[in-house]
């Protein structure tokens, strides 16, 4: 089967299990799910689940059992988009070509929204794990993964310092810590938490660990590629914002022609690091390439 | 040892356990631990700490196996009170006698800071259930009842239904609904956790729970009667304010003198309820006698 079709194949399989666990309700509360619906169901390209599909696969892993896991991470992403959207964050009004959710929902709403399906994630992860008492220590070690790298060691500390560096002149020291949290945690989270979950040995973990970091700032790089000369239309969202926010960015630190050739040389190194696992690592080197070539 | 001096020694120690888990940081994101830190340590009843720790005493448990659960659950508080405070929510200038968070650390900030405290207990719960693996699964069985207690079927649902309330009049079975979410919820959590934790026969779990649910109301309609007429100053924040955002209340549907009375019922119920556990009940009686007495 080829790249695509696997990895369409994977979306529709993610989009199945979200749409299964966050359900519309009768509850008086009932707004709440329609709101978290409104951005989890807006399409994306499920990378991250996608992400920890293809290492379990690599390993031979129980789908069933990795997939609550990456739709989890699936939840806390699309939380932290609905907060960086608000007009307190970087005030956005569309997103995946849809209106932002607090532009729907109203301001209160969307900060609920965000902290409800934050908060489902582990919601969701616990009960998972309840139901498989064998593989209970495997599974709150994946958990607590993906809790550090969504937290203020990962994730949100990488919101904070992209916050407090705007119209600052930042160094690239900086900049990269700041994507490595950022964006570079939520995507090593579910290919960490993959391998995990399959008790992978420490020389594998390793190797995972690089190829993670690889892609994560490889697709940094490219969104603030795209953010420049990308097509608003296929982005969902407008070009030029990273610099109408005054942001730092590689593009703005090194220029589009050193981005493009960083870029390569990342998916390069994250293609040779995972040659390890030979044949099986035909997907995820596939992947890192649509990293690097995908235009939204 | 009489009930005040062993809540404050309860408080301290949930006070020593709170400061040790959330450090300042010389991280480039060294600010939102700050702000993090800023709300979580500025005092407060640690009525929910309390209740695990003092039910777990009941059954005679281990002191430090209940406390990280329990100090989750004061970070849950904590996160729901910062994002209630922001313009968007309920615009509150003060809590607890000094600035709201977003007044000092500015909106963006606490949004983060909120978001942080939130994803930190459950950091916190995962990474002390791996330290523990004979116990492990009560240890996810009390995390996975804190994470469904402050989300969409809890707390947070809760704070939809008061959100959507706001200037209309609601029946009183929606007020019921709203705050057996809002408040209940979180006030049953550290309960039903350490007993999960103590692995309680069935039996007494339910004893538990109904004593839960009848001090969690009795929670709010003393909140209710307080925001008429507390002292501002000892509440920490302005009394009134209930009327002002056109909130239904207990004391906005029954009156004053009705709700003093309901208050009354039903911690006389909560302490009839827990009589069978003997003497062992002593401190969660007269915590229930706390609620209804405080001042703040």
């Amino acid at each position: 089967m080829n790249f695509k079709t696997k990895y369409n194949q994977w979306v529709e399989l993610v989009n199945t299990e979200l749409d299964h666990l966050v359900r519309e309700s009768e509850l008086p509360q009932g707004s709440i799910f329609k709101a978290m619906r409104y951005s989890l169901m807006a399409g994306g390209k499920r990378l991250r689940p996608v992400l920890a599909l293809a290492v379990n696969e690599m390993f031979g892993g129980d789908e069933k059992w990795v997939l609550p896991f990456g739709c989890a991470v699936e939840m806390i992403h699309t939380y932290s988009l609905i907060h960086d959207d608000l007009p307190a964050m970087d005030n956005d009004d569309y997103r995946r070509g849809m209106l932002t959710n607090h532009k729907v929902y109203g301001e209160a709403l969307a900060i609920l929204a965000g902290d409800a399906l934050l908060n489902y994630a582990f919601e969701v992860m616990s009960e998972h794990i309840l139901k498989e008492n064998k593989r209970m220590v495997s599974g709150v070690r994946a958990m607590n993964l993906i809790a550090r790298s969504s937290g203020v060691f990962g994730m949100i500390g990488g919101q904070v310092v992209d916050l407090e560096s705007e119209g600052k002149v930042i160094s690239l020291e900086t900049l990269r810590h700041m994507h490595k949290c950022k964006t570079g945690a939520l995507i090593k989270a579910p290919i960490l938490a993959a391998a995990v979950i399959n008790q992978v040995s420490e020389e594998e973990y390793q190797c995972l660990e690089i190829y993670a970091e690889k892609i994560g700032l490889a697709f940094q790089v490219k969104d603030d590629i795209l953010d420049v000369e990308g097509d608003s239309e296929i982005l969902g969202k407008p070009v030029g914002s990273d610099e109408n926010n005054s942001k730092s960015t590689f593009v703005s630190i090194y220029g589009l022609k050193e981005s493009k050739k960083m870029l390569e040389e990342l998916i390069q190194e994250a293609i040779t690091e995972i040659e390890r696992f030979g044949e099986r690592s035909g997907f995820l080197k596939e992947l890192a390439l649509y990293i690097m070539d995908r235009s939204n």
